[in-house]
């Protein structure tokens, strides 16, 4: 028996970002099917200045892969102690008929990539067939995986942008530029910037609402990808009241997603919440219904996702005979 | 950054039993030290005839090392249909200052290596010192390893052996008999074989009381290995009653340990268990105080030990440039 391994530059030119948002709507649908466990992960806190390292489990009965994901985060002592960078991920791969370890790869881009891949999987769902242009609040690495995603599934035609730091704003106007040649304009608000969106992407590490209510245009959808855990937030929460709300997990987002904020204040009910992003998918509910409505993904990543992207990448490797094969038995 | 790779062969020469026993006293003084953070497990059950998969997390502050084992068992299908054993582990692990994937090793071996240096280790502390004979009931890998261990504490003079099947008893005699050269007296009765002992080693798969009260004598050292999980039981409740009862972990055991059984049945209350087996070995608690008490060591089996164990392969194996370098990163 062996197992595959692969680096992150490996991984790294194994797989497309049309593949991710493939792979990642597979997650989903598999999700909502009914089709994967996906146990509550394990996270160790490290003293600082370390941070954390989390174990992310999943299993999807349609491909019959068990994936385990670690992934560090939070290090600001790496580079300059260590010399490695301050977070990084291993993926395990194992084939669930007989729970042989089939690959280990390195997992550094994984995350990135298939956050990158759940907002243009909304984008095709929820959006309206007429968006044209998008704005970033916030202007990181997670928002240019947002733009390079989003851009495969739809054309758009401009990017409004805004972040706390000046330097990192015009960093993300030049990269993106050169990159997809969308021009980007720098707000001077964020007000300015929400009231441009068709789809509104949130990719802050946010401790409290950043976004009202009344900049919100009808017809605006929106992609709430910072809040993952609990204390994070990046939406008013009255933005929710008349809004279509879907999930990527239900259980997850009323735990710590930015669906918690209104549920918690009231503002909606469990009911309030339209679906989950699978079962729109899956054709068991409906997506946008009419071009007024404000519709909202929430994501707060799901190791399925891990899952089906990293099996991809493993496919990819054996078709194309990339990595190195190790008997560990 | 390189990661070290460890097969199945190399871990099984790179440590020696001796190694494990020290590897595990110094995880349970870790632990009960409060030197541990050990999350719950992560199980995924997999659909007949194949078995489960456990992810256990430990990370151990004494060592600055994270460990996560993934083991499976119960696959009964898998020689026959995979070509692989029913049972399989992996191990990482990572340095706790960077959470750099240092190692990624086979597992197949440790879990049984740990569990039975846990009885050598309650043995030292708990048996009466001119203990000479020893009582299996249960007479598969792990009560060879619970020998193989114990002998390198104590001058084992007899063992007598029980278990359901004659011809899983009659190799156990003969591979002992042949590779220790102590003699194995076959039981006929489990009575008989539990009168004998001066330890009795409980190492079964057993759903209900497999050993009565009345037939241990005073005096007797109970190692309690066989229930690790909730619908286990090897002993009678009542044996609880008037013995000093050591837990590895107090928190597992009577959660899912051979001491939940009399908790649960009020035949003791939670003051009644005398100690952690870390705590005698940190000198927090006696260990055994007379040659009349009968001492009981409920093993659960605990990730730390795991953690500790795999840190000393690693290191064996650095110092004697054994094992395949890979750069994941």
């Amino acid at each position: 028996m062996k197992t595959l391994l692969l680096s992150k530059e490996e991984v790294g030119r194994l797989i497309s970002m049309k593949e991710v948002i493939g792979a990642v709507e597979e997650a989903y649908k598999a999700f909502s099917g009914g089709q994967v466990e996906q146990p509550d992960y394990i996270g160790i806190h490290l003293p600082e200045p370390r941070g954390e390292i989390d174990f992310k489990v999943g299993y999807c009965k349609t491909n019959e892969i068990i994936s385990m994901k670690a992934s560090s985060g939070g290090f600001l002592d790496n580079p300059d102690a260590h010399g490695v960078p301050n977070g990084m991920g291993s993926v395990l791969l194992f084939d669930a008929r007989s729970c042989a370890l089939i690959c280990v790869m390195d997992g550094s881009l994984l995350t990135g990539l298939r956050t990158g891949a759940s907002g243009a999987v909304s984008v095709k769902a929820l959006a309206r067939k007429n968006a044209k242009k998008i704005t970033c609040i916030g202007t990181g690495n997670q928002a240019r995986m947002q733009i390079r995603a989003i851009s495969l599934v739809m054309q758009i035609e401009e990017i409004h942008a805004w972040s706390r730091s000046p330097e990192t704003r015009e960093r993300f106007k030049a990269d993106i530029e050169g990159e997809f040649g969308i021009p980007v304009i720098l707000a001077d608000s964020k007000q300015e910037a929400v009231e441009q969106a068709d789809i509104l992407i949130t990719t802050t590490r946010g401790k409290g609402s950043l976004v009202e209510a009344s900049w919100v245009k009808p017809g605006t959808h929106i992609v709430a990808i910072g809040t993952d855990m609990k204390g994070k937030q990046e939406l008013d929460p009255e933005i929710f009241r008349h809004a279509k709300i879907v999930n990527d997990s239900i259980s997850q987002c009323i735990d710590k997603g930015e669906t918690w904020h209104p549920l918690n204040q009231k503002i909606i009910g469990l009911d309030d919440i339209h679906a989950e992003l699978g079962e729109i998918l899956l054709g068991r509910k409906p997506g946008r219904e009419n071009d007024d409505e404000i519709t909202i993904f929430d994501s707060t990543g799901m190791a399925i996702q891990d899952n089906t992207t990293a099996e991809k990448i493993y496919r990819n490797a054996l078709e194309n005979n990339v990595g190195t094969f190790f008997a560990f038995l």
